[in-house]
């Protein structure tokens, strides 16, 4: 049986951007020799994580590429942003993530302008957070927040009647106001009515929320130096606790996971992997790609037969639409990988959570390429790792819920249908 | 978000045929510069309508590809017929698709010469239809016949206790006797009863229709010119109304179409698609495809933003296995579309419903080539369009069920799994 390295490079695939005459994977094509030799020697196909068109999100994706049910075993984002943020969750707490976000006043409504307010980070992003904490205790709002990375953080809501199942206060783009949180509209009355009440606490806390944070001293200082203010929060994604069948229990392996972001981390700690701190780990496109190979190393000598390396910057570079250092940061990932080729006894798989458009700033629902390298498998004729080279590679088309049984099967783990070696070895008694 | 053409060449695909070395569509390849213009400039795929190996007939190859589920949606082919000849059908009313045929006696039997009796068409054929009318109302049978396009027609039975789930009375091929109508084995004791009694009426008209076509002069007339008579029909598919959820609410799109044939005009009015009338089209490979054309270009105009865009002539070459002539017709097709290559804000969708062997005379179960093209989206590396380079596709291999998720996700209509901005705008209130 073969060790597995699963690598996602978060939000891969994207789409023909023109100034590059091509995806920002294909432009970088000629420069990923590690990446080129590994599909040249192994096996390639393209991967819907979900379905042919759906646009999946990151968490959506993980988890049917990791082998779950999105119908049945999905907690809800918020739960998985609540664990990358080292909380755990009680019977009576709902988590939600959080975005700091800019808008203006126009009408009445806030008008957002910046779903990321520029995506502040580092100690203003945490002050702000925590002014907002400490408004929130003094309104009497049964509610905080928790800082993670950039403008990125979790809101935990406690109460015995919540539901999670609120609409987004997020609109997902620019130019539109802030929407109100309503329950969704497929509940059954019972659940409807603590959706409503959850709702109606998620309104609350966005008022108060753009209240304090607008007349914040450290927005002052950003619109000074022309950056936009973080003065207010999106919310979106509310999820609860709930008990998934582990990583290990499913697959069989010893798993372990090297991300920098917290719903990465959320869902690798929500299926029970084991954590590799890697010193320098973002989740931008400034992370220590050398400390994230050298953890996956680590992980590997240290027993652990299946290590998942999340890599996020590339969404990130997608999201604010800069398809150019998307490839350059490829180039980078391609570099740093150089150090697992040749890793013996090892599967390793390439590949992403869903693909992202660099021109419309987004999710979108187009395929994702994939390379499978081992010293050992079928090889097929692609020669290079992109989205076009990959779509006639030897696996096909196939759908993220697919790839674990793959997985199994290229680590010499799948075992025949029908066939069931499982019993105790069968004691032999000689009579003499 | 963009407009959407989705152009249905109806059995595009085809198998090998030894003189053209190729399927029509790869032989026409060469010639066909504005379809291989968007494959080059677009995204590529291949498509099972239904499943692979799946040879759909032409209404549930449509329904499936417009996002219906057809094992629930599907209210059985004659209801199309019905709609697309113009009829409604009240409660207690069934409808049957049947065709003027050619049969001649032999031992007792009616052996099937000519499935579609030389394609007879125009005054011919509707005064056959006519006549059969006559005969059925006295002999007193509660049903009528309406003519559509060529041999096609539409039988309607009006009783209290009928059931559409009979079998054909068509053998499907030719050599071989008609069949008698039989109520579905699988039915329960009620509606093997009400179908009983359905196939008893349909074989009573089966009888009649040769009894009344065989004498007339009309058909004397083609005989002695050496063509086939028409004398008998072939009846198949009953269906009864069913409310289906309408494409506009299913999708959002604001929906047209241009078809000629009446399965197709049937399929479109029953999900509530708007009908472009085009002069000269006759759902034959002398259809004005020019003026279809125009119709798309006009209904885009009009602000609709899904223009459905049907051409039959490829299929009818097909079960006539004139290979040859359907590389011609798909030559003038492409000629034809060249005007709607480079529509501003607009994706085009070019595929089929199923293919049709011009070996074999009918439907088989290999996928469909499709391109979309936009002005902007992710290439591949596919250069010219037919079955062969576009299964090497960006788009990969995928399912009828899969495409509008995938038109949906190119228009720039897909919303990210997880995500719901539903909410109305949240209202500010600012306290002076």
């Amino acid at each position: 049986m073969l060790r597995v390295v699963l690598i996602i490079i978060d939000g891969i695939g994207d789409e023909y951007i023109p100034e590059l005459d091509g995806t920002p994977l294909e432009y970088a094509s000629g420069r990923l020799h590690t990446l080129n030799r590994m599909a040249k020697e192994g096996i390639c196909g393209i991967m819907h994580p979900v379905a042919p068109g759906v646009p999946p999100s990151s968490d959506i994706g993980h988890l049917s590429i990791f082998g779950y049910d999105i119908e049945k075993e999905y907690p809800g984002r918020g739960y998985f942003e609540a664990l990358g943020a080292g909380l755990s969750l009680s019977k009576n707490e709902i988590a939600f993530r959080v975005n700091l976000a800019t808008v203006r006043e126009e009408n009445g409504y806030l008008i957002v302008t910046d779903r990321r307010a520029g995506r502040i980070s580092g100690e203003d992003a945490a002050a702000l957070y925590q002014a907002l904490n400490k408004a929130l205790h003094e309104e009497g709002i049964p509610a905080r927040v928790v800082h993670t990375i950039e403008h990125r953080g979790v809101l935990v809501l406690r109460g015995d009647d919540l539901l999670g199942a609120v609409t987004d206060t997020d609109p997902h783009e620019t130019g539109t106001p802030i929407l109100a949180a309503e329950p969704w509209r497929e509940l059954s009355e019972d659940y409807f009515e603590k959706a409503r009440k959850t709702a109606e606490i998620i309104n609350e806390i966005t008022m108060v929320s753009y209240k304090i944070l607008s007349v914040m001293d450290i927005n002052a200082s950003r619109m000074a130096r022309g950056l936009p203010p973080a003065n207010v929060i999106l919310i979106r994604g509310g999820g609860m606790a709930k008990d998934i069948v582990s990583f290990m229990e499913r697959w069989g392996f010893k798993p372990a996971f090297i991300a920098a972001g917290a719903l990465y981390k959320g869902i690798a700690r929500a299926l029970g992997m084991e954590e590799i701190h890697v010193t320098g780990a973002t989740g931008t496109p400034d992370t220590n790609l050398d400390g994230k190979v050298d953890g996956c190393l680590r992980a590997l000598d240290r027993g652990y037969d299946f290590v998942f390396l999340h890599i996020k910057g590339t969404d990130n570079l997608s999201h604010d639409k800069k398809p150019r250092e998307k490839a350059k940061f490829l180039i980078r990932i391609d570099q740093a990988l150089e150090r697992l080729y040749g890793l013996e006894d090892s599967v390793i798989i390439v590949t992403g959570d869903h693909s992202t458009s660099s021109l419309r700033g987004r999710h979108i629902g187009l395929p994702v390429p994939l390379l499978i390298w081992s010293g050992k498998m079928r090889r097929d004729r692609v020669e290079v790792f992109n989205e076009t080279a990959c779509s006639s590679g030897g696996l096909g088309t196939f759908m993220g819920r697919d790839l674990m049984r793959i997985i199994m099967d290229m680590s010499d783990r799948s075992v025949e249908t029908g066939t069931r070696p499982e019993g105790r070895p069968l004691q032999f008694h000689t009579e003499r």
